[in-house]
Order: C-alpha cells, then sequence, then structure tokens
C-alpha cells in the first residue's frame, strides 16, 4: 500500500500555480479525502529563475520536465503548458514511463485528445482533463460518470468567458464590441491578440470536447462551423433586447435522427432561459438528455483558483483509483462514429437586420423574397433612420438554412436594399 | 473477468420503475460505457400482481426482498422504496452479503446513512445515493470528486420542487399559498398530506445530506433549523417584488469561524441571484467554495426519469469499480466533527411585515424598537390599509437573529402594533 501519491506539475502559469496553491493550502484536508497525502515532487517551469505567484518549497522548480515525466517515484503528471506541442510529448512520454495524466489543455485534447486517451487507456491508465472546460465547473465528469445513463440530446452553452464578458458589457452599456475590448485588454480579461476567444476557437474547442463526450463520437475541430461576435453591432444588442432575447455566443452540439451537428456562433436566447442569466466571465453549461431532462452546470470558466480546483479534482479521483487498485477505469468514451451534418441543413429561427430605402412596397418586396425561398416570417420592425433609409428588424419561423441564405443573397442584389447588416440564429 | 453486472432492485414505484425503464432502454449504449451489459436480475415489489408502469419480463418481479439481498448473483442492490425501515434492514442485509448498494433514500441517508456507510466501507463495498438529492442533478458526486480540493464555505439551494412550484405560482399568478397547494395536489405535484413539503422536512433531509459531504462533518436532522413556506402571503410576495427579490425556501449550510450552521427556511432572494430564475419543480444548487468560486447545479429535483438517472449513473460507477478491481474507494467522508451554531447567533438581514395604527409617530415608535435591539433599519414602506391602519415593510441591515427577535418580542406588545404579520430573513 502506497503512503503518499508523487505529483509532477508541468508549467507554473496561471493554472500550474492555481493548482499548486490548492494542493500546499488543503494539504491536510485533500489527505483526509485521499486516505493518503498527496505531495508535489517537482514542477517543470521555462525558466526557474523567475518569481511565481506563490511561495514553493526550495528546489521544487526545474528546467526539464522530461525529469519529471521519467521520474519513477512520480505516480501523476499535470500537463499545465497549453499547446499541443511540446505539451503532447511530454504527456506521450510519461504515460509510456506509466504515469497517469491530468491536463486542462483544450487545444490538446480537442485535437489530439483521442489518439492520447487511447495510449492511456492501453496502458491502463487513468487521463482526467476536467479542467480544459468550464474551468472549475464539473462537467466532463458529470458527463462521463453521473449522467452515463442517459442518451443526450443536446449539450450547448457559454463556455467562453471573455466573449461573454464583452457581450455582457455591450448589453448593459450599450456600448460598441470595439470599446468594450479594449476595456477588456486593459483589464486582462481578453488578450492582446484577441482572435482564439473573439472569432469562437476557444470555444470551439471546448464544444469539440464536450461533444465527443456527450456523443460517444470523435468530434473533429474542423467538423465544426465557427463565427465569432466580432460582427455583433448595438443595434443588434438594442434590437434583441426589444424583442425579449439577450445575445450570446454559443456552442451547441445535438444529436439528430441523421446525425449530429456541432456549431460556435452568436444566438438570441430567450430572456427566461437560465443561460440568459449567465453573465460577465462566467460560463454555464446546459444538457438536454433522456431521462434526465434539462440539466445545467454554472461556474467561473477560467482562471487560477476554478481550474486549479478542477486540476487538483482530477488528481484526486485518480488517487483514490491508485490506492484502490482501480486504475484506468474510465478510457475514451468515443465508442461511436455518428455522421456531422452540414449547417446548411440546419433548421432554425433566424434574426435579419437589414437597411432599405424608406418608400412604399419596400417592406413588400424584402417579405416577397422571403416567401419566394419558403421562408416565413415571425414578426418585422421597420423605423426610418438617416439618408432616407429605413431599418428593418426581421424574426423568422424555423426555415432551413440554406434557405435563408439564398433569400439573403437575393436581397442583397435587390435595389431597394442597402445592406443586409446582420443575421443571427435564433435559439429557443 | 465478469462479463455481466447483474442488479437487483427493491422497489418498483416512480424511481424504481425509471431506474428499470432506464436500463431496459439504454442497455446497448450503457454495456459500451461500462465494458460489460448491466441485467436487471430481480426486482422485488409489495404486490407482484399491480400493473407496473413499464413492460417487465416474465418472472422478474418477486415478493421478497431478502431472495434479492442474498442472491450470489446479484453484484448490486438498489433500495428504491424510501423511508427507514424496511429499507435499512434490506440494506443491512445486503451489505452482509457483499452487495455494493445504490439508493435514492434522503431519509434514511439523513437519519441513518453515517452508519450504513461505514459499514460499507468497512466490507470495500460501495455505497452511492446521489438520487437522494436533487433528483438526477449530479451533485453528490461532484461534491465529493470533482470539487473535492475546495474548503466549501457554503452550499445552499432550492432542494424541493413541491414549494419551488406553489412559491413560483403564487408570484406569478399572485394566488395564496392554499389554492395554490389545492391546485398542485389535485395535478399530483404534491400529496395529500403535503407536510413532508410545506413544512420544509424533506428540504432539512436534503440539506443534511449536502452539508454532512460539504463539510466532512455528520449533520444530524434534530441540528437542522426548518421553517416552511405555510406563513408566505400573497402580500410578502407583492412586497418582495417590489423591493427587487423573489422568495425562495432554501437549504443553507454554511461554515463560520466558529462552526457551520445549517437551516432550511424561506428567504428573500436579490433578483440577479442565479437561483431567482430557478422556477417551477426545477430545483438549483449553489456551492461557494475556495478555490473554485461560485457553481451552480440546475435541474429537475424529482420524477421518475431524472432520478431513474441518479440511480442509474451510481449503478454504472459502481460497475466500473468491479470491472477495474477498484471497488470501496470512495467510503463515508464524514472524518471531521465541527460544531454546530445556533440559529440566534445568525447575522443576517431581515424584511418584516407589520400592521400598526395609520397614526402619526407611530412609525418613529416602532423604529425606535429595533434601535433599541440595534437593529439598523435600511428601508421602510408604509402604506394605509383598511380600518385605520397601516402595513410597515421594513428591510434591516445586518444584524444578529436574537436582537431582531426581541424586537419582534417588544414590538407585539405595543400598543400601536396590531400585528407583527411575518419576518423573513434575507440572502443577499
Amino acid at each position: 500500500m502506497k503512503n503518499v501519491i508523487n505529483v509532477g506539475l508541468i508549467g507554473c502559469g496561471v493554472v500550474g500555480s492555481g493548482t499548486a496553491r490548492v494542493l500546499l493550502e488543503n494539504k491536510a484536508d485533500i489527505a483526509k479525502r485521499v486516505g493518503v497525502p498527496i505531495n508535489i515532487k517537482r514542477i517543470a517551469v521555462r525558466d526557474v529563475m523567475r518569481k511565481r505567484p506563490i511561495v514553493l518549497p526550495d528546489g521544487m522548480l526545474i528546467g526539464d520536465p522530461y525529469v519529471i515525466t521519467d521520474d519513477p517515484e512520480i505516480d501523476i503528471v499535470c500537463e499545465l503548458i497549453g499547446g499541443v506541442e511540446p505539451a503532447r510529448s511530454y504527456v506521450q512520454r510519461a504515460i509510456e514511463h506509466g504515469k497517469a495524466i491530468v491536463t486542462a489543455n483544450k487545444e490538446m485534447m480537442a485535437k489530439v485528445g483521442h489518439d492520447l486517451l487511447k495510449q492511456a487507456e492501453n496502458a491502463s491508465l487513468d487521463f482526467l482533463f476536467e479542467g480544459s472546460v468550464g474551468g472549475g465547473i464539473p462537467i466532463i465528469q458529470p458527463l462521463k460518470q453521473a449522467l452515463a445513463g442517459n442518451r443526450v440530446r443536446e449539450i450547448f452553452g457559454i463556455v467562453n468567458g471573455t466573449t461573454n464578458y464583452i457581450l455582457t458589457k455591450m448589453a448593459r452599456e450599450n456600448a460598441s464590441f470595439e470599446d468594450v475590448l479594449r476595456e477588456a485588454q486593459a483589464k486582462g480579461y481578453a488578450e492582446a491578440d484577441p482572435a482564439s476567444d473573439v472569432e469562437g476557437y476557444d470555444a470551439q474547442y471546448k464544444i469539440a470536447i464536450l461533444a465527443s463526450i456527450a456523443f460517444n463520437t470523435r468530434i473533429d475541430v474542423s467538423q465544426i462551423s465557427v463565427e465569432g461576435i466580432t460582427k455583433i453591432a448595438q443595434e443588434d444588442m438594442e434590437m434583441a433586447d426589444k424583442l425579449g432575447y439577450v445575445i450570446k455566443i454559443l456552442g451547441i452540439g445535438e444529436m439528430k435522427d441523421e446525425g449530429l451537428r456541432v456549431r460556435v456562433h452568436p444566438a438570441l436566447l430567450p430572456k427566461d432561459h437560465p443561460l440568459a442569466g449567465v453573465h460577465d466571465v462566467y460560463n454555464g453549461i446546459f444538457v438536454r438528455a433522456d431521462p434526465v431532462g434539462d440539466v445545467m452546470f454554472y461556474g467561473r470558466g477560467a482562471g487560477s483558483g476554478p481550474t486549479g480546483s478542477a486540476v487538483v479534482g482530477d488528481i484526486i479521483e485518480i488517487s483514490r483509483n491508485i490506492m484502490s487498485g482501480g486504475t484506468g477505469r474510465l478510457g475514451c468514451t468515443c465508442f461511436d462514429t455518428k455522421p456531422i451534418l452540414p449547417m446548411s441543413s440546419l433548421i432554425a429561427k433566424y434574426y435579419i437586420r437589414l437597411t432599405a430605402s424608406d418608400k412604399p412596397k419596400v417592406l413588400a418586396s424584402v417579405a416577397g423574397v422571403f416567401g419566394d425561398f419558403d421562408v416565413s416570417l415571425e414578426s418585422v420592425e421597420q423605423k426610418p433612420v438617416e439618408n432616407g433609409d429605413a431599418e428593418i428588424v426581421i424574426l423568422t419561423h424555423q426555415t432551413i438554412e440554406q434557405n435563408l441564405l439564398s433569400a439573403l443573397d437575393v436581397l442583397r442584389r435587390l435595389s431597394v436594399v442597402t445592406t443586409v447588416d446582420n443575421w443571427i440564429r435564433v435559439e429557443d
């Protein structure tokens, strides 16, 4: 029987220092919960001389990650540097040396997680990655375990804190995307290069991971349609509010009879939807499944403490497996290969905002174009703007996306239409 | 290596039939997730001739639960009848015969769960009870596992669907408690004898279970202060709304420097609190912990499908433990004995509604009494009602509950005060 679990951390940035802090500060309680103490043996960092936000025992920091992956005394290796390489190489080497793995690396898991999980599974080693989605929110473990009796029909949510912060601010303060982004960058909530967040790539990795687990099918990142929030204007925020909606960027995975559809895009959500109340940097993930019905998970989606909580939860889980002799109990769950459906066959409601000449019969001809493509309209609002133009805001009934896009194509070429300013899907 | 996991169910009512349905309908997927099929071998019921809401194979129903507890082929016994006895006896016998246990029995777990968990732990057997709180919402497993690195400061939530349905209806339709209760009974949402729900006993069991896990300390049901919703009037609903609050009945466990306080009572919650949006029969459980911050879990808190989902999740979890050879990995987590604090030392804000003579200086003398007991007031609203009386609604600042109660005692004896109609704690 082991009397200590030794852990090695690779990386001591935001997540690594958060993980180390929890393991050190809650050491006594964690030891009681596991049955033996969990000891950080080594932390590998690029620069051992750099000042860290926590005080670590002398000699704990080292420069070479392979000292950790190859150390026979280390039971669990935590990869906390992010990105695919060199993270993947460290993880592969650690598995080769019989280590269980914990990671919070969404990009690695979304892109090459399947192979890594298989490698660990073949070696009967545990491999957990709760921190890769939703920060400290327990979501991967509930999907794989507590909800494992269910058939998931939909999983969708707010999985990127930066864009949720921006959209929340835009809605509350009637501010433009550019202004709020600049402020978020100043506060450190958004990166200097904000593309990963505002273009939706971060959310794409996360919904790839969630949908793969929920539908037991490996979702390739390239199969996920992605739109960011850069096109959301103040006018859209105002109109959505007036129509009884909020605008959120969602990661969505859904199972239809014909296959799966996985997507990231801004959407109008009814104000009384539980996700509509998820503000600022918080994340919320909604699961619709049989027989559980609707369940939602909510919390801080990023940061040192929350993600550290998830990583330590995984370390504790693996430690218990090691202590009970039951390692490798939960491998890759992608045992299915359901087909992936294109966006063009999506059936949804749509919000459209366009500018047209403020003249008689213009509305009729705009409505006529939608009718030509079988797009039926739920509501139309028109108001005069400058230059003799009118702003027309339309909500459609359920329609096939391809039909909507064809109608918009024709509208853009219509002489009375100045611009098709925006169109956004509505999730009811 | 086993090639099947055999399960025996005791009880085939709402939860039992929900459990059987999931195991039968999702059998193929569950087999893939576990690695071997999960087979229902027997279901014990009081009346084998009674018609059941699901079609079961011939001979599956039997009358004697001890045939299940004693069957050497059965791996997991699911106790789904509720109440302490005879459920406890069946569970004890099953553990004696080496069976892992799954139960959704909140009363048994709150009252005698500690001893049963110890008995199972000593035999290295798994004992899971996710369905005992929050229906299908994963909350016990996340608390014991994904959040295990945290120090929980507070756990509180809406844990009883019936009372949440009643309060939601009262707020939406400006209806009285009695009218809504009658309607809920007609619809089958409330029992003919509604005491267990409306007096808060059901919530008391659930918060006993949650707080015991969250604080690693066994909370005895008798240590929990309980108030139900029968005293909530339409006037309170209206005033709460006007003041920016909703009224919900909450189960609350909190850790203070001096110890734990666990309680069930109606409370005013700010409208922008995530739990304020939990309506109808839904439950929501909020956890505030270091370092994860605030996390919330939301879903249907009862019913055949949701609770069946939780029971099957537990069955799958145990089956994986059996298959990996790691049973008994998670026993009773009550390794601490933190002191329990009385309600009188609670520090909170309070809402008070009283009726007094509509005469000059009355408000001053009412306010004076609060001042005498160091209760400072945040807001006071007064409006004339019938018989020359005025209704006075007060929100206090943070104060010690004992001081508030003393002030109310004096107010009740004040000649100008007709009645102290209600007082409700405010949770900010």
